[in-house]
């Protein structure tokens, strides 16, 4: 049981690497079972379609970065422009670990299947969705926190400030992927900073 | 001679659409031969390789957006936001267009080429961060003269500036894609003027 168990979450594993480097359409189910370790009997065994593994992969994902994002807005010091910052750069990490492990600036997954999916992966396109409106929230809260303390220039609706900080991210971390270039990802939080107007 | 050129011009108008709704890996040279009305053949008359056809699709999408945005420009009232606005409006259109005619809004080619490819097409990659580039240094030019005229808070590089204008309309045009939602692609001219710090 443990073992199959292992073979599952192998899969998962395998599939959010190795989709983030190559893309959706190029990866074969059968690279992610090699990359694996699993026999290709053993993936429909654990799910019905690529689609299905990916909706589940990308969960899982999140349900992961939403703990460490939680885990250091705890840790956090500086108040809530503090937490909004740990949580940008947190959002950022994969990114940077990327280049210094691997060279390569291979982007957020949620964002590459965003622009690459068209309408033939609803139940992915919805999924995904969710979790950027999820991230738009917890950057939501904390800019509600940031205007009520007086540390916002900005009196728009924190709604919409949330919207234009993860826009932010998910625009800069394209251009450094397409540039390869990490030094772009250290703009990301004066951009944010600025149309917050951060005091 | 028409008719050959006609062909190729073809082929070029088919893959740019089909690219940008379907991606790059999932559109096979079959289907925008079948979408061209023009024979495998000619595709290898007139192309090496799918890699060498977007390279020049990517071209000729940005030489004609050059244009467009250049003529905007000569139109464009208002002194240089006016300008930077009317600029904005005009990188938007397509995503206006298609979800207008279509119901669909399905990106920007350079975004999802961008985030699509990995490290297998670098002629492609090398030529979308050229156009980013070009992008970037279009509107480095507005923002320098919108700062020399004081319409501008930031005093940061203009080309700093430019980088996160970008990154705020790809990165919106990615949520709005996500969400099928135009709807958000009016926030992104309200968070580049916050982030401008425009008075």
């Amino acid at each position: 049981m443990g073992r199959t168990s292992d073979a599952r979450e192998r899969i998962l594993d395998s599939s959010r690497r190795l989709m983030r480097a190559r893309g959706y359409t190029a990866l074969g189910i059968a690279d992610i079972c090699t990359d694996a370790g699993v026999k290709k009997g053993s993936f429909y065994h654990f799910f019905d379609s690529k689609q299905a593994l990916t909706v589940e992969a990308v969960d899982g994902q999140w349900a992961q970065e939403r703990r460490a994002l939680e885990a250091a807005l705890a840790e956090a010091a500086g108040g809530p422009l503090g937490r909004l910052r740990a949580l940008v750069e947190c959002l950022l990490g994969t990114q940077r670990t990327d280049h210094s492990e691997s060279g390569v600036i291979h982007g957020c997954l949620y964002g590459n299947l965003a622009l690459e999916l068209s309408g033939q992966e609803p139940q992915v396109r919805r999924r995904l969705s969710e979790v950027f409106d999820e991230q738009v929230g917890m950057v939501a809260r904390l800019i509600g926190e940031a205007q009520e303390a007086g540390l916002i220039g900005s009196t728009a609706a924190a709604d919409a400030l949330a919207r234009s900080t993860v826009a932010q991210i998910e625009g800069m971390v394209l251009l450094a992927r397409v540039r390869n270039d990490p030094a772009l990802l250290d703009e990301v939080w004066p951009g944010a900073a600025r149309l917050l107007g951060v005091t």
